[in-house]
């Protein structure tokens, strides 16, 4: 089959470690299942400001607009915490969602068996959580005009809350079809009380739910949204909201499951391009010791083959894969019980490879 | 001792039930303590739009600006969820806020004993979970300039969110010494890395923070929050943050203790005056029953006479009689094991009168 393109951004601490791994998975599937893959390798984030002084090289940008998908692993650190705003990791990440187009992004919060103890939730209410958070990427609040002013009260600072019908309207749309493949169950979260941008969110939402008439919509309050994740996790199904919001709550929803070192995400734009990355950080303090868990990596990659390139056979393969290892009992240190018996990074992602 | 004057904002749902055994609490301090008050009552949400044609009638407000202190009961129920905007309850809400300047909200979240069961945390997480919230609440993106207008992809909806220095500082000043009478920790959180209001939060936290030497701040990014609270919600003692992320924060806290039936709430502008209510809501399903809980709104009533009027004594003996009620076993419905033996709103009242 067709050669496909993908820009590979290791990013920061266990970023290249872990985006290793995936790689390893990758080329596995190229011998079984005839896929061909070609990698070009991006700087980004805080790697980037130390070698480029940007955190979004022109050169990554590129690369990243000529492949079918990104695959990213981490970026940031304590290092970059106090650079100015040009030069830090997260002005990377915000513009290269606004360069790429990437206005959805995708996040399931799923309970892994393995680590459904390591909830915090009572087992009873975590049972049969299995969601997905669509959280719109590239407008409202985060890319508003943003500056300060001196005022009457001394200095002020402004940020701006913006969206528009064709955004809300694409962002919608794709949660519509989202929930149409799983439970036909959506919520719309909003805080339509208060806020202007959020009527104009509800509108939409009312105005197109008619065309999607087999999925049963619900909006709820942001401030009750946070509350039922907590209280009734397992009655959600598809959760589609603005960028502040779906910020908060696909952070507590990914935590709620306990499950939060192994879920990846996707951030998808018009069409099949797609950045694909695990949910979790870059975890500075265990850097460079080749024992991150890769999992949420490849199971990204697992979600970029069924997204991007529809290459089902191999996503399932590799979600099987995944799930046997597990099975058998195998465990880095992050979800190990006896972290004695924990294995390294490599390990993780070798046996990984032997499994698909 | 001098009179005191209370307006009293019964409100709707279950607003005006637990009012009225608030009140008898309040009688019956005049009694045991020597204490004075006066109660005058207003029309305040959707009763208010039933008979005044407005959320917050001009007399309510009067009443209010007159008090010394304020108890409400709950605003809102289904009846007006479709009004436009300025014949909503929230309108009212928001209005009474920015008109008696009440730019701090106090919400504490603790886990009370006879409900840790309730909580869908497990009990070894929760325990010792006892954190209050101090939510600004005239500022933001709640109070900004919002507006439609007709864009190049459509109509298009901006909320704005502005903070001035002054505002930050009141809040935080307040935060600190907040801090400074429990375990000297505060979080403060916000979205730094993204929102340019924040930048000026947190660099307002850290030019007052060496004037609180002996409070240890912590800077906490509101989507990292949101996982915290649930990962190590004991962890915290006193959170600030601005207006929109204190509503979902503050609600998650009360949702994760379990107790969200029994909290309380402050809302306080400069000086003494407060306003004073339950952190549940109208609960319109069952209003009109006698079998809501009075408790939280009775528990306002402690906080109010400790926070507004200083009536230490009163205020740990209503606490104290509401422990005492509990500890003996008497529930209403919301928090019964055995629901048949659950009490009434009236009875509980009368119960916390008795044990006072
Ligand atoms: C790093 C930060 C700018 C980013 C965001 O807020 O979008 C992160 O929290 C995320 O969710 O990807
Ligand atoms: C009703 C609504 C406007 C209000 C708010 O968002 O402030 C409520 O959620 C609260 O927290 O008191």
């Amino acid at each position: 089959s067709e050669t496909k393109k993908i820009a590979v951004i290791a990013g920061d601490g266990i970023g290249p470690e872990v985006v290793a791994e995936a790689i390893k998975v990758m080329k596995k599937t190229e011998e079984l299942f005839g896929y061909k893959f070609e990698f070009e390798h991006g700087l980004f984030g805080g790697i980037a400001i130390d070698e480029k002084g940007t955190p979004l090289p022109q050169e990554t940008l590129d690369i990243c607009q000529k492949a079918d998908a990104v695959l990213l692993g981490a970026v940031g650190g304590p290092k970059w915490d106090n650079n100015s705003k040009e030069l830090r990791p997260e002005t990377g990440l915000l513009g290269i969602r606004k360069a790429l187009g990437l206005f959805s992004n995708i996040r399931p919060a799923v309970v892994f068996d393995c680590l459904k103890d390591a909830s915090t939730l009572k087992p009873e209410v975590l049972e049969g959580t299995d969601l997905i958070v669509v959280r719109e990427l590239t407008g409202g609040i985060y890319f508003g005009e943003k500056f300060r002013r001196e005022g009457a009260q001394g200095e002020e600072a402004v940020d701006t809350c913006v969206y528009n019908v064709t955004e809300i309207e694409r962002i919608v749309r794709q949660a519509f079809e989202v929930a149409q493949k799983r439970s036909k169950r959506l919520a719309s979260v909003d805080k339509a009380n208060v806020l202007e941008t959020s009527r104009l969110w509800r509108e939409t939402v009312n105005r197109i739910a008619p065309e999607y008439s087999d999925v049963e919509v619900e909006h709820v309050l942001v401030d009750n949204c946070a509350m039922q994740l907590l209280r009734r996790p397992s009655s959600f199904d598809v959760i589609v909201t603005e960028n502040m919001f779906g910020d908060i709550l696909s952070d507590e929803a990914a935590m709620l499951t306990g499950s939060i070192g192994m879920l990846s995400s996707a951030s998808l734009g018009e069409g099949s391009f797609g950045l694909y990355e695990p949910v979790h950080g870059s975890a500075p303090d265990i850097a460079g010791q080749g024992i991150a868990n890769p999992i949420a990596t490849i199971l990204s990659v697992a979600l970029m083959f069924r997204l991007t390139f529809g290459y089902e056979d191999a996503a399932t393969a590799i979600e099987t894969a995944v799930k046997n290892v597990l099975d058998a009992g195998h465990r880095t240190g992050d979800i190990a019980v006896d972290k004695s018996k924990a294995i390294g990074t490599g390990a993780m992602g070798d046996l990984i490879v032997a499994a698909l």
